[in-house]
């Protein structure tokens, strides 16, 4: 790691942007901090409990100033990252993961005894028996039913299993039932209100009380006071946003806080330019797109092609000024939370002069 | 970096496979040996030097089991990587990238002066005189010309751009002029050969010698031999092997060294498996695949999509068996280079027995 490490000095607070050297995230402070304000604002005007999802920024004290504007708790995805914010001083960390094997479950105890409100999620009877067998009644751990309201991943499928599985954890005394939890499809509102109020009359009728109804996702953020039956709701990308949510209608460019700084080194052609940021900067993520990202400044240029260090660029449909060898560029990336992953230390400024520099300290964490 | 740090004891030699945490990429030590030696005999065959290309591994080990095979320098893909392999104790490095700025030119004249023989490349006049402007005449610089022969990414368009290059760095007291340089279009050798025999009677003609003509690639390396212009051939994604490989004809399934680990982690439906490995573990990589890699003994089964944490896999064309929760299952990713830079470790193995665990030394490095 000592060779990364040095990395760690990619800038320091007054450097200016265009004397950094590329590839190189940046994120716009004003635009960070607006992102963070929205949102919090819309959740409080809708009395729904917000949860960030920190696989965006996987930074802490990014979490600790979504946790200043309001926010509730965090949400992590695996153990590992929520060890690092449970170093970091967070309390209140849902993990929304089914958690299986030995040593996961070995290690999701021994967190469980760091922190005081760990909380996991289950989708069927295999993961939570792992789950009863590894805690103690002494210390239950909550444990909410995940449903699949039309997002296609995990999930139980019915109100009906949503309710049986809950019945299987609040019999267990090792275990507590937490609620349910969903990750909706994008526009899926209607879905995920139908399901929750089906599945809270079932649970009624059998008498388990459910404290909590998740919801989550960015691209249709701002329907989450469509579903009323929801307590809280999770998401992560509004917080930097990228090309995706602008076209989901979630933002527009000027909310996208990360750019990802790059220099074209080639322009073999006229109609081709080359940039060294490829898919180990930008990552090849399409998210439907069938392009890498939007230039700033160049909106008719095309990021046609990623090898890893290498974007290529097709120049063919630019009418103006086109970029010249050394020339640095900014891209709006795809997707943001995946270029996080992809870089030991996020660079940040105001106006164009670095702000400060934040080490990615849950980057790379894979379980 | 000290939590990352932890997850370096992901194995030990002697651990089973079966025991390890997933997503985990592995390594198959055999496989491993057997594609080094057999693309060395090959290279040996026909009197071609042998450069490896280390994006694939990263790893200085791997590198030095390569030369012990026979390959005669090592290429990098950027100053940082370079940088990692000349502290490991390399000392003929080609870096094949136009190196463009103030603070890289000055790591790479620092670079310089620790090693007997880093050479670069470059495609335009901008990349010469920089290079031009950074080093002495005391210990000049090797500078290769690029050329594109069909590849569409960098690299002078034709012969007589290439040898007005090729003029200019040899006018120059601190560049030497290395040769020419391509990474062709798969099945392009016919291009290579016709670009590289052109451009050396032009250099001739002008009394310029041109002592290298670098070829690369591995999707067509075994046309190697047809381009009898070339000194030498360079390649990485040999070593691991991967399915966009397979599918290229390169090799078949049994030689592929790299697979990822992965576990079941939901069913939520009978056609729908879940597992833990998504794109921070797969990469996004279609590389012209509209899925995501082939998973040993489920040939029928699809992963038609990633998240970042998670991948779905359509059961519905199995006729036979279908993994169940819990089960781990090994997966052939599209594109393995990506695959080594998410991962802090490799893990290697024989017949399911973990061998050694390998820092990925040059992971993350992307200028």
């Amino acid at each position: 790691m000592t060779h990364n490490e040095a990395f760690a000095v990619v800038a320091k607070p007054g450097d200016n942007l265009v004397d950094l050297s590329t590839p190189r995230p940046i994120i716009d402070e004003d635009r960070l901090a607006a992102n963070i304000a929205r949102i919090q604002s819309y959740m409080d005007a809708h009395h729904l409990n917000f949860r960030p999802h920190i696989k965006t920024h996987k930074i802490p004290a990014l979490a600790r100033a979504q946790a200043a504007a309001g926010a509730k708790g965090i949400n992590c995805q695996k153990i590992t990252e929520a060890e690092v914010f449970a170093s970091a001083g967070f309390e209140d960390i849902l993990i929304t993961f089914n958690i299986l094997g030995t040593e996961k479950l070995a290690r999701l105890a021994a967190l469980h005894e760091r922190i005081s409100a760990l909380k996991v999620v289950a989708d069927s009877a295999v993961t939570v028996d792992g789950l009863a067998a590894h805690f103690a009644a002494r210390k239950p751990l909550t444990v909410l039913v995940e449903c699949d309201t039309g997002g296609g991943r995990c999930g139980v499928q019915t109100p009906a299993e949503a309710a049986a599985l809950a019945e299987r954890i609040a019999k267990v005394p090792s275990l507590v039932f937490g609620g349910l939890l969903t990750y909706p499809k994008p526009g899926g509102a209607a879905d995920v209100q139908r399901f929750a109020t089906e599945t809270l009359a079932l649970l009624r009728s059998v008498g388990i009380d459910c404290p909590v109804v998740s919801n989550g996702g960015t691209p249709s953020l701002f329907d989450a006071h469509l579903v009323t039956a929801a307590t809280e709701h999770r998401a992560g990308t509004y917080i930097y946003n990228d090309r995706s949510m602008v076209r989901a209608g979630h933002c527009t460019e000027d909310d996208c806080a990360m750019h990802v700084l790059a220099t074209v080194v080639s322009r073999p052609t006229a109609d081709r330019a080359v940039i060294d940021a490829g898919s180990k900067a930008l990552t090849s993520d399409l998210l439907g797109f069938s392009d890498f990202g939007t230039i700033a400044g160049y909106p008719q240029a095309v990021i046609t092609g990623l090898s890893e260090e290498h974007g290529v660029i097709d120049l063919s449909r630019c009418t103006g000024k086109r970029p010249e060898i050394g020339e640095k560029i900014r891209i709006i990336p795809n997707h943001t939370c995946v270029v996080s992953n992809l870089f030991d230390t996020m660079v940040f400024h105001r106006n164009g002069v670095v702000t400060r520099v934040e080490e990615v300290a849950a980057r790379g964490l894979v379980w």
